[in-house]
Formats: structure tokens, C-alpha cells, sequence
């Protein structure tokens, strides 16, 4: 199951990503944009939270981490010492019969002769190499003197604010800078739905630390990043750590772990964590001619620190998050009758609506004001839906359908008409369990914080 | 005092911003890239205060508003047909002496000359319009076909995503669509520190309507903003709204506020809050071949909704927060004797750091044991700083100078050493009043989130 391709699953997803308002194609009505993606109500909601629960983790429950935002714009200087502008680029062959670009790894060989997958055309050009960065003009001038570059990653900022930063949070190593912002990168061949595109989000962070506790800090971050994933709801077993080779880690690299998920198309990467050792800051050193250096007031030595770099995908986290959720099962129609319910089973952490609330009937004032009310008295805490058009079995398959994993709904009991011990109790209907049970209207804030925690 | 330009106090904000961490120049040891900008630890956690009570307040609300959340990278197609292609552009003159480019409003006129205010050389070119988005070319080929465009305000992937959104969402008119992001404006000459930038975070909320509820929503989103600006500690005193006049109104707007503020170089726009009629979708409608039409089930009408539009820039307002919370008073110093105390006044709800933790003296075991249980006791209700080095006037003078709005000392008296009354006691300081008293460990996090709220 796990390493072959689900092309049936991977469209009902990408259908009901449109469907439900998570994820639409960017200037659709034009035809769109290839590689670029729009987050609808629920997409950015699930994203959001993604990435809220990321920096909550990362830098405000940790001593050792502050956060950093930097621009999307990059002098170009920064990514010729970073090595991008250079060596930034994939192996590029052109179509000499359809003029279609591709990437040489996407050449068909047939009988020993090269074929465009294309119009199966054999005029090809030699590879040469593409750069990824996208590049623009800052400033009046369109020359070679205003290039700037929209960042391939985030973690470059990261890496030249490093000394303003050191000084200003008065940390000492280890410590780390966190950073989620968007990236782009000129994809020959955007592919996936979300998981390789132009544009992305990354949630990046950079560990710095001393040479010695280089490779021990490489585990640690691997292990934290895993259980980030476990308490976001990825099962370890859909999880998997590529130790990668040596001959395919980057030269100065002395240590990189891949994370894997198992996505409905394959195996695929969520996340790198990788021992980047000095050599970001010495190029940066070496370029701008600006001390990189470490102070340590104990030993009064001067060093470059040392680096770990646990670098996520925000977009692919949250299409693994969609996936992962993805469920079909039975259960009952208004009329018993056994039917097919597709349910996100998102954990609650994450889910875009947290709970739904339904009054029994649309036309029974008192339902409606109660309803209403339960919304006011839930907002403040969590995202709130509320619904109440249909049947109230059909209210409930719509949550299922995003996610939502609590549902209240406000019935006549909640009078307390024919049992006086229930007025001012509401039924909590669970997503999964489709259980339902009875509480108090006004203990549902703390119930429903407990378990979105 | 209002119109006048303070340049001596927005130094003294600007060095601050850099010596504390909220903003730094991109790029910065590099020479930096003229107008964008790195925002540091606290600038990070400001900016994301600002931008969650926004969606707060704007999305999660309310009932009537969703959130999306778009790709920078913008299909041209949509830049035309909203009119940027052609028509985003400021009047520009080049000098033919020194080679500068100016926009037309900074070339100086002297004894009915008009001059060069760089190099005073009188040889420049008639005024050219200079179209001020950036472009970049999308995939392999960088040719007219492959041109895509930063976009230049978020505002346009809303109205693109408009019948994606309504169709998903359900909602009936009148109703919103809410999103945060980066924008870019290749501007002639950026300025004003982060005011005026070429990389910038917009909020902005469409909201859609009959077009008989234009006016009256454009007075009733006005009022929201005003407020909103006074919740996050904006006075209305130094708040001010201008009625754009009909001549210098977009042609297709019937009416346009913009919302000012008091800067130290000025007066100037926070935010614009335009009735923009049915133009922008009936603009699409017309150039994509799609309807973008709204169907009303109860009167069987089809028709294109208008739009009220209140656009929020995250960077000013950022600005506006720091500049307003700058103060500097008199206090007492360890011995006593007066001396200026650099405070920023922030309100407490955007406040980068809610709450600084000390131990009295860092020393002592019992002491730094108890400080550090207080800090994770806090930590999943709000951000924390912890800090134990130096007399402890000077740490609450740090924290004053960052504006975190309380701190928590633990000291002899949290053992109830002398008085037993008095043990699991803490002494909580405000930062404004300067008062401090004493309130049970266990008391603290419901106290502070009341008075965060």
C-alpha cells in the first residue's frame, strides 16, 4: 500500500478540496496559473492552524527559539553567497518539434532513442541547466544592476540577520531561529496538486549550536519533528525517516534526514532535517565581510556556529493533514438506512471548524435564540459553524464532511419540557464515535477546550 | 503638533526598532535592499498580534465573513482586466545628468527651472509613466507568454476566488471575504522607514452587497475600522478620517475614507475603506467570459454584487502601534534618584511579551526553581520572557523598554519566610502604573488573560 500510487483517492481529494471550499487552482476563472494555489475559507483555516501550532511549539513554548520575519524579495548578493545563483537549477532539455521544456528526467526512452513525452518528437536539445529562482527588477532601472530574487527559502533571512538577532535576544548556543513565510521556486514540472509548486510556504527552523553537538542535535530534532507530526494526527506508521546517502546529501552537509508520508501518490518528502554545519554563515562571512561570529563569555573563544535545520512544507503538511483524514464508512440516513459517509477525521488540534451548532428546527424561535446564544458563549474559545438549514442528520453530514469534530445541537429537552433535570443541557455529538451524549450548556466551553488541547 | 513632522522622535523609534529587535533593513549586511525590511523577534510576535485580532474580529467572529487565502504570483490575465496592466503607474522623470529616476513630485523647481534634487542638473526627460508592479517570468520559457506579476494588492485573488467562494460557503449577501498577505510595489522612492515599502502585508476584507446597501455599509465598515484602531490602543484623538473628494476618487468608486493617523513625519493613510460598486467583478465577468453572478433566492434576481472594501496595511499599522506606544517618563532608579525611563506603552493585547518572570536573585535555587514552575505555568496561556540576570530594577526597565505589560518577581517572601500569609505569593508589577501587588501563583493566569483580553 504504502509506495504505490492512488490515483482514485487522490482525485475524490482533490474534488473535494474544491467542493468544500479548501483548495482551488489560482486565477481559475483564466484558466489558471500553473503551480500557484488559492486556500479557500477551509483551507486557510487548516493552515492556519497548522502553522499556529507550529510556532506555538516552536518558539513560544521554548526558552531557546525566537521568531524572525523577513522579505520575499532578496538581494542578490545573499543568494550568491548561499550558492543559489549558481547551482540553484535542475537539468533542462527543450522540444525542437512542440518547443515543450522539460526536465531531463522526464525524457522517454524508447529503443535506445531520446522522445519528447509530449508530441514524441526526437529533435531534442543537450540538457543544460534552469535556475529556479524567480528573478525581477526592484527599482526604475531594468537592468542587470536592480536584479532581485524572490526567496527560493526561507532560511537564507535567517541566516543574515543572524548577528542582529544574536544581539538583541541575548541568547546563548544552542539557541534558534524560527521563521514560516513563502518561498518560490520555478518548477519545470509542477506536479501533484499542492505538494511541488511555484509558490509555498515553509516553517523553517535553524538550530545553531557548537561543532561537538552537531550530529546529537540532528537526532533531536528528528525525533521532535516526528512527534510534531503524531500530535498534528499522522500515525508513525504512515511516517518514515530516510537516512539520506552520503553521495546525495549536499557537500557540506554531515547529516540529513528526510521525513516521509505516505501520500495517496507515493511515498513522498514532508520535511528535511539536516546538519548544515558552518557553512552557511562562513559564506555569508566571507561575502559581506561582516563578523558571523560567536562570543562565548566562558571559554572568551570566537567561532562560527554550527547548524541543524529542521525545514517543513507548510502546503505539504496540510495536504498530508487532508489525506491522512480522507475517510469513507457507514452509517445510518435519517431513515436507518445504512449509506456511505465521507468523513475528514481531522484531530481536533487542527481541524478547521472546531464545532458545528444546530438548533432541532430552523422555524422554533426559542431553538434558534438558545442556538444563537451557544454560538456567543463558543466564540470567544474556538471556531464556531453555525447551521440550520436541512434535516438535523444532513447538518451533521456536512461537518463530518470538513472535519468538524463536535457538534452541538439545541432540542426541546433543552427546555427542559418533559424532564426538568435537562433544561439547559445540550447534546455533544462526537464526529468519529457518532456518539452523542448530554451536558450542561454552560460546561461546554471547558469540555470543548479539553478536548480540543 | 499633528501635521508637523517630528524627525528627532522617529530616530529615536527607528534606532529602537533595530536595537530591540522589532525591525531590521533586508539584507542588511549586504548593504540591505531600499524598501523591505526584516522584522526581528518582537516585530514578528507585534505583527502576528495585529494580524490574528484582525482575523479575530473580521473572520472568526463573525458570521458573515470567511477567510481565503491567495497566491502572490498573479496570472496577467486578472491584472488586466482589473486595470493594473495599463494603468498602476506613477508619473516619472529621469535625470539625464546623474542618471536618477524621479517621480515627478520630487523634482525640484527653482526661479521657474526645474531641477535634479540630487546632482541640481536641470537635463531631465518629459514625465513617463512608470508601471509599478513587479514582474517575473513563470516557467521555462521568459518570454511575453510567460509573464506573471507580484500582485499589487490582495484584494484582486478575492474577487478571482468570488463564485468559487459564494458557491462553498453558502452565504447569502450581504457577506465578506476576508485575507491577509504580502503585496509588492516596485515604488519610485520608498520611504518613511516601513511606511512606504515595496514589499508589504495587507488585511483586507471585500465585502459584498445590493447595491442599494453600498453607502450605508461603506459608513458601517468606516466605523469598524475606527474602532478596531482604538481596541488595539490607537486613540481616536490621533485618528483621523479624510472624505476623499469625488475628483480624486478611482472613477468607479462612489466613495472613499481614508483612515489617518498621526505619524512623527506626518499625517498619514492607515487604511482606506472604499465603496468600489459592482467594477472589480463585473470587470472579471466581462474579460473571463465567467458569471460572477449572485442568484437571490427569494426574489429570483441574478445580478453582480457591489462591494464595500476596508484595506488595512499591516506594516502601518505596525508603525502606528510602535510610534503611539512610544513614551518616555520619569522614574526612580535602584538608588532613587530620578531618571528618563524609555517605556513603549503597548496595549496589552499586541503586546510582543505579555509577561516577564524573575527570580529575585538569580543565585538562589529555590528561587530560579519557583520563577521557571511560573513560566510553564503561563506559557500556554500567553507569551513569557524569562529573565534572571542584573538588579532586578534593570530587568523590569528591559521589559518596560519592549513593552510587556506585567511582570511576576518571585522572591523571599513566595516562602512565606517571615509571613506565612504570604507564601505561593508572587509580587505582579504593571508597566504603566509602575504599582505592584501581591496575588497567589495560582491565581496569575486568570488574572493576566482577564486583563489581556
Amino acid at each position: 500500500m504504502s509506495k504505490t500510487s492512488d490515483s482514485q483517492l487522490m482525485e475524490k481529494i482533490v474534488s473535494l478540496c474544491k467542493r468544500r471550499g479548501f483548495i482551488f487552482q489560482s486565477s481559475e476563472i483564466y484558466g489558471g496559473l500553473n503551480g500557484a494555489w488559492d486556500y479557500g475559507p477551509l483551507g486557510v483555516e487548516l493552515k492556519r492552524n497548522l502553522k499556529n501550532y507550529w510556532w506555538h511549539v516552536t518558539v513560544h513554548e521554548r526558552d531557546d527559539v525566537v521568531g524572525m520575519d523577513g522579505s520575499i524579495l532578496t538581494h542578490p548578493a545573499v543568494l550568491k553567497a548561499s550558492g543559489h545563483v549558481e547551482g540553484f537549477s535542475d537539468p533542462m532539455i527543450d522540444c525542437r518539434t512542440c518547443n515543450a521544456h522539460l526536465r531531463t528526467d522526464q525524457v522517454v526512452e524508447k529503443k535506445g532513442v531520446k522522445q519528447c513525452p509530449n508530441c514524441g518528437g526526437k529533435d531534442l536539445t543537450a540538457p543544460r541547466q534552469f535556475n529556479l529562482m524567480f528573478e525581477t527588477h526592484v527599482g526604475a532601472a531594468a537592468d542587470e544592476t536592480s536584479i532581485a530574487y524572490l526567496r527560493p527559502e526561507t532560511a537564507q533571512s535567517i541566516f543574515v540577520q543572524f548577528k542582529n538577532i544574536l544581539e538583541v535576544s541575548r541568547k546563548k548556543l544552542p539557541f534558534g531561529i524560527a521563521q514560516i513565510g513563502k518561498a518560490f521556486r520555478n518548477e519545470i514540472n509542477p506536479r501533484n496538486f499542492t505538494f511541488r509548486s511555484r509558490e509555498f510556504e515553509q516553517m523553517e527552523l535553524e538550530y545553531f549550536c557548537r561543532a561537538e553537538q552537531g550530529m546529537e542535535l540532528l537526532e533531536y530534532w528528528k525525533e521532535e519533528r516526528l512527534r510534531f507530526y503524531e500530535n498534528i494526527g499522522i500515525p508513525p506508521s504512515k511516517l518514515h525517516v530516510l537516512t539520506v546517502p552520503d553521495e546525495e546529501r549536499a557537500f557540506y552537509s554531515k547529516g540529513t534526514y528526510d521525513i516521509e508520508y505516505d501520500f495517496p501518490f507515493g511515498r513522498q518528502e514532508l520535511e528535511g532535517v539536516a546538519y548544515r554545519t558552518d557553512y552557511d554563515l562562513s559564506q555569508h562571512q566571507k561575502a559581506s565581510g561582516k563578523s558571523l561570529e560567536y562570543f562565548d563569555e566562558e571559554t572568551k573563544q570566537r567561532f562560527i556556529p554550527h547548524v541543524v535545520e529542521p525545514s517543513a512544507g507548510v502546503d505539504r503538511a496540510v495536504l498530508a493533514l487532508i489525506c491522512e483524514a480522507y475517510t469513507e464508512d457507514q452509517a445510518p440516513d435519517e431513515k436507518g438506512k445504512m449509506e456511505t459517509r465521507m468523513v475528514l477525521r481531522f484531530h481536533p488540534r487542527i481541524a478547521p471548524i472546531k464545532c458545528g451548532v444546530f438548533p432541532l428546527l430552523k422555524n422554533n424561535s426559542q431553538l434558534v435564540a438558545k442556538a444563537k446564544e451557544i454560538v456567543s458563549l463558543l466564540r470567544p474559545h474556538m471556531t464556531v459553524f453555525y447551521d440550520e438549514s436541512g434535516a438535523i442528520g444532513r447538518r451533521y453530514r456536512r461537518q463530518d464532511e470538513i472535519g468538524t469534530p463536535f457538534g452541538v445541537t439545541v432540542d426541546f429537552e433543552t427546555f427542559g419540557e418533559k424532564d426538568a433535570a435537562l433544561r439547559d443541557t445540550v447534546t455533544l455529538r462526537d464526529r468519529d464515535s457518532m456518539k452523542q451524549e448530554r451536558v450542561a450548556i454552560q460546561d461546554l466551553p471547558g469540555i470543548l477546550r479539553d478536548r480540543l488541547a
